[in-house]
């Protein structure tokens, strides 16, 4: 049983990959389904955005044992025009449909140059740039986005209102990883606020605010996360705006304000989430080969541009693929709740735990 | 002629338009330039946005003197699938180019549900937003960026490298006027320093950096813009990114490196810009009615949130709307600068200035 030098357990990759399949199919998942849910907590996994990573497995076992998801969804496609289409996600885990709309928007683009697919009856999808570089994977452009239940001021807002909705994009950039941003548009993600929370110290200013609505620098007191952008906040807000509409208003899906909580207490009602993932073909525009070289280029300037002092310039992406390469070498890191939540998840379903 | 309790001029709308175009026809440009070229800079000083507005035209008929514009460029649009297509711009106006693309593209997503125009060989475009919103005055949902010449530094980097990199976004929001987001990808607008800069007030904390890269808050000192995000610039940073890629890398332009300073003293040389246009038909969506309902609600319960104290929720473009219906009754407020490169143009050609 591997562990690191602070006493964390590590996972080796195709172990940990294995068990959250394991797990979803002993929860009673048909296989498209644990795969695409152990697919994306593992992008998160892998990359070092634990928040979207296997510490999210015994949540949708909790979410598929009360109902909320639908264990084996009959996703359906209606293709409105030959670039568009609507998914209906069945009320299945949100990794599912993504991955499939993917899949038809790259199909689509193939022929069109540009798709779009708006996904019904969804639910968290994890990570959105798992979606994003599968695409990127194919040789596509594509931008995914959803909306989440409301945890961000708006601008000059005094309570909750979006979502942290995130906005990816990754396209192939010529090298061995896609160019991948992947970024909520709040100031900070919550679990930067429970870190600080667990280690009692002061937040940076402007990324909080406490029940009232007022900026906050103590962890304990935050109720709502700023959008990005301080000051310049209205730009972070409408970010956030861009995705909720993407995501609810052109689905006909629930806004933020109106998504059950993630966490609860209901887990037996769907949460009736709408997603958005747009793909564009290279091919059709400068050419795939001519858009290959210009990545190069860009991020040889990018990657060769002075940096602060003491500091390094990166591409979007670039933090994500230096910590893969240490976690496929030496294992991923598992936190303590998760080990204790495998550890029941695998005696109640007779698995070996993958650490 | 009519002035504003400061002394500053102030022009009606529909003579101030005039003007714009009776110049540029004088100064040899064709008809569809002139309008283009007046209506973007018109939706700038309209909407407040002054940066973009007339202030432009006296640079413009430079541009087109000088040899740099293209007074009667030859556009042309090659459709490359069903829903995207490259324009050449032959180093026309840039509003004319996206003008043109909007266009188009509005016409492939009434075909294909959504279409993109990658433009190439274009020039500056202005306000991003003029192009979103006449997009959404047909009904459809629209996103627009372009790239510039550097001068924003990178997260962590001590050099200028993107340019102010604009993104837009517009649909309809069933109202009189879209729901609007127009945004530089850069911390503050420059001319938000040059304002610090005369009035020799110091500049809010990390939006701004010397000759170096090191933030200052002398507006003095300010040789670069921070990318829009604080702590957290990589958000902005990775944004940039994004206008970056569309604009330049899909199209094969220049990068924002690349591009020759808008200023000068190079005054022929086309600039071999790029810009991407992006539209989608709500109606290949949730359908136009649902989603003018679901922006109704949406809006609705953004406007109703409560708000900081002494503060006001707006959604993007609603502080746009109120100067629009300031101005649309008071006139257009002109900079002394302005006033006087106006009387100079208005002398050589034989013109009334529109104060």
């Amino acid at each position: 049983m591997a562990q690191n030098e602070t006493g964390i357990r590590l996972a080796p990759e195709p172990r940990l990959a294995q068990f959250c399949i394991d797990v979803l199919l002993a929860t009673g998942t048909d296989m498209a389904t644990a795969e695409a849910a152990s697919g994306a907590m593992m992008h998160g996994s892998v990359h070092g955005v634990d928040s979207h990573g296997v510490r999210l497995l015994d949540h949708y076992v909790g979410a598929f044992r009360g109902g909320r998801l639908n264990k084996s969804p009959d996703l359906k496609l209606e293709r409105t025009r030959g670039g568009t289409a609507m998914l209906d996600a069945d009320h299945g885990h949100g990794a599912r449909a993504t991955y499939a709309a993917i899949d038809h928007a790259c199909q689509m683009a193939g022929e069109c140059g540009i798709a779009a697919v708006g996904i019904r009856n969804s639910s968290h999808f994890g990570p959105a740039g798992a979606y994003t570089m599968a695409a990127a994977n194919r040789g596509m452009l594509a931008l995914t986005v959803c909306n989440s239940d409301s945890f961000v001021r708006l601008h000059d807002g005094a309570s909750r209102f979006h979502g942290t909705n995130p906005i990816s994009v990754a396209l192939p950039s010529g090298e061995e990883n896609p160019w991948l941003l992947d970024m909520a548009t709040s100031a900070v993600p919550y679990n930067r606020v429970l870190l600080y929370r667990s280690l009692d110290q002061e937040l940076p200013e402007g990324i909080a605010s406490d029940h009232e609505g007022v900026d906050t620098t103590d962890p304990h007191a935050v109720e709502m996360l700023a959008p990005v952008g301080g000051a310049f906040g209205f730009k972070g807000a409408g970010l956030g705006g861009f995705a909720e509409i993407l995501s609810a208003v052109m689905t006909g899906m629930r806004l933020s304000p109106d998504i059950l909580p993630m966490g609860g207490p209901d887990m037996s009602s769907p949460r009736e989430m709408g997603a958005f993932v747009m793909v564009l073909d290279p091919d059709a525009f400068a050419g795939a080969e001519l858009v290959r070289a210009g990545m190069q280029r860009y991020l040889g300037l990018l990657r060769g541009s002075p940096a602060r002092e003491g500091a390094r310039v990166m591409a979007p992406g670039d933090r994500e693929w230096d910590v893969a390469r240490q976690r496929r070498a030496e294992g991923i890191p598992i936190d303590p709740d998760t080990v204790q939540a495998m550890r029941a998840l695998a005696d109640e379903y007779g698995l070996s735990v993958p650490f």
